[in-house]
């Protein structure tokens, strides 16, 4: 699910589902929550390090789960994964680095503007499909997305589910440098170590403060997002995007129902 | 004064009055808001998009009608048509794109802040003329624009009222792309156009969802920029302002009694 | 310590204790908040302008009076002029252009984040070393960077403590543009000149607008600042930091006691 590893004062989380592309099911999601709390709780740890093994940084949610099943046991019972995982990062306490090695779709884009600094391998690609899902954004990203990509710039990925390039997501402010994919992984570390150098009672401060400036509208975008949310799943335009994905034909959402 | 087809489930919305390059007399802002809320309201449209007819998209406020003025028939008796389309716009429900053919002034480049995708044609040319006038921003310009295109850009354009070029546009946010003259409606209607394509209840919820996160912010600075309005119009740089005007000199600012 | 000179409607205000590279000490916080305030009174003053004499800009707090120490005698009994100066600065009610003539370190580099128009020399470099004295953000800016430059760009230059160039400045939106360093003085002053040549009742309400929408969020920022700096002064880390300035070694902040 999740492999852990420490490099110096440096806290590496790697997605490990590689044969589902790390997508997020239940447990993936609550491993990574409690890889945050067990490094925020870590007093010899300054950075945490997101990376993914694989082709895939984070597919984004596991299809066989969405709609509130959860195929996994052993999260049975702790509820909401998705929820812990994407509040916890986005409170987070210390400095956060993504590593993006590959695809990342949904939560693995979306979980990128909540950190402090995005790595992405020259390779990777990002996409956004809600729409294409009958859904609506998710992770704050409805509220994250403008202010760290621009207004102009979210409107296009959220609305259209296009492909966004690595060169697009540093031009865009999304992410910090565009890496040889062989060198991400390297560069990543080196770039926390450098953090990691600092005191921690100084990062954590620091990081502390600049989370104080945003949360109060990511949670309520949060909140927001889940009523869209409640609204669109198994409504008519999720019901056929799901129908069209296990058909393998294009969905078509201009003959549904007019609403 | 505002022409209206539709393109699948794209409505064109075209400002028709070239003769005086688009400018919004209270009869065009009552009707380009009242096309607004038709089409939010018609259950086959997802997309807007707004264009000029001739050689500008907008020229502004009428100065004819300048200082409260209205000069018009139609919209005799239905109040402020400036603040029902600005406001309508603010918290539109559905995707809305600006493909902005020409000259692009006042109400015509702080409208685009509240567009999505705004494509500006390469000879576009926007200007933000308020101090020139003796006045001050407008349509929530005073905080949209700093957030937008930075807070560098923005004061640059609000302080000097210099044009801005479509290049300059998209380089600091305001627009999405600039494409060549001809190309700009089919460009705009193309991407409007896979923008429709998307289930109509993803994409109402998606820009709710982004409009919640900035109308709070946007319509206090609407109060804010009325009453700031209240207190300029009619005082000595305004009244510099309109004789220069009238005049065909240019307005000196510098030997107004100090205030 | 100030040096005040007119320019048409400009005001030039320019640090001026180039034997310390302008660093501030509490008379110069005060004599830059009078500065600030005695030109908002001035009806004759359109626009500020700040620049340093000599080799820096402004190289930060004065190390010798870190802690709260006070060495200076003009403005014993005045208090707090940083919270003077900067304050002042957040909510100015006129325009304000930063001519950045060389090194600009702590606030220095966070003043200009509440300027208008930043001209940055082509030698020009910006330190925030925050972390590396073992303190955090101040002048609000650890909301102020992010919104101005990025939060990518705002996190790797407050956790990092690296140099970022004239160049880097206006590439993240924290500067209007590069200069050649002889043009500096005479571009800046053109550029206010320029904005000068509108009217003040104009441009102090378009600032006063700009300022209206971001002041609470800035102010929340200094409260907040304010607090994470009294947890950390005299803290270990701070120790070790001005330990390590004294004995002219670089500090260790890895081995010290775990927080």
């Amino acid at each position: 699910m999740l492999t852990t590893s420490d490099h110096g004062r440096v806290r590496l989380l790697t997605f490990d589902r590689p044969g589902a592309l790390n997508a997020m099911n239940n447990d993936l999601y609550w491993a990574a929550a409690d890889g945050l709390t067990a490094a925020a709780d870590d007093p010899g740890v300054a950075v945490v390090v997101f990376t993914g093994n694989g082709r895939a940084f984070c597919a984004g949610n596991d299809m066989s789960e969405m709609g509130g099943g959860n195929s996994s046991t052993v999260s049975a019972g702790r509820g909401n994964g998705f929820g812990a995982f994407t509040d916890g990062l986005i409170s987070y306490r210390k400095p956060v680095v993504a590593a993006v090695n590959g695809l990342a779709v949904g939560i693995g884009f979306t979980m990128l503007a909540h950190c402090d600094l995005v790595l992405v391998a020259e390779s990777a690609r990002l996409k956004a499909p809600f729409p294409t899902l009958g859904v609506a954004p998710e992770a704050a990203s409805s509220v994250s997305f403008p202010v760290v990509m621009g207004q102009q710039t979210a409107a296009y990925y959220l609305f259209t589910a296009e492909w966004m390039s690595a060169e697009a997501a540093v031009a865009c402010g999304l992410a910090w440098k565009v890496v040889a994919d062989d060198a991400l992984l390297p560069d990543a570390l080196a770039l926390a170590g450098k953090i990691a150098a600092m005191p921690i009672p100084s990062l954590v401060e620091t990081k502390q403060l600049m989370v104080a400036g945003r949360v109060d509208a990511l949670m309520a975008a949060r909140a927001r997002e889940n009523d869209a949310f409640g609204r669109l799943i198994g409504a008519p335009a999720n019901r056929e995007a799901i129908a069209a994905f296990l058909e393998k034909r294009p969905a078509d959402f201009t003959s549904l129902p007019e609403v």
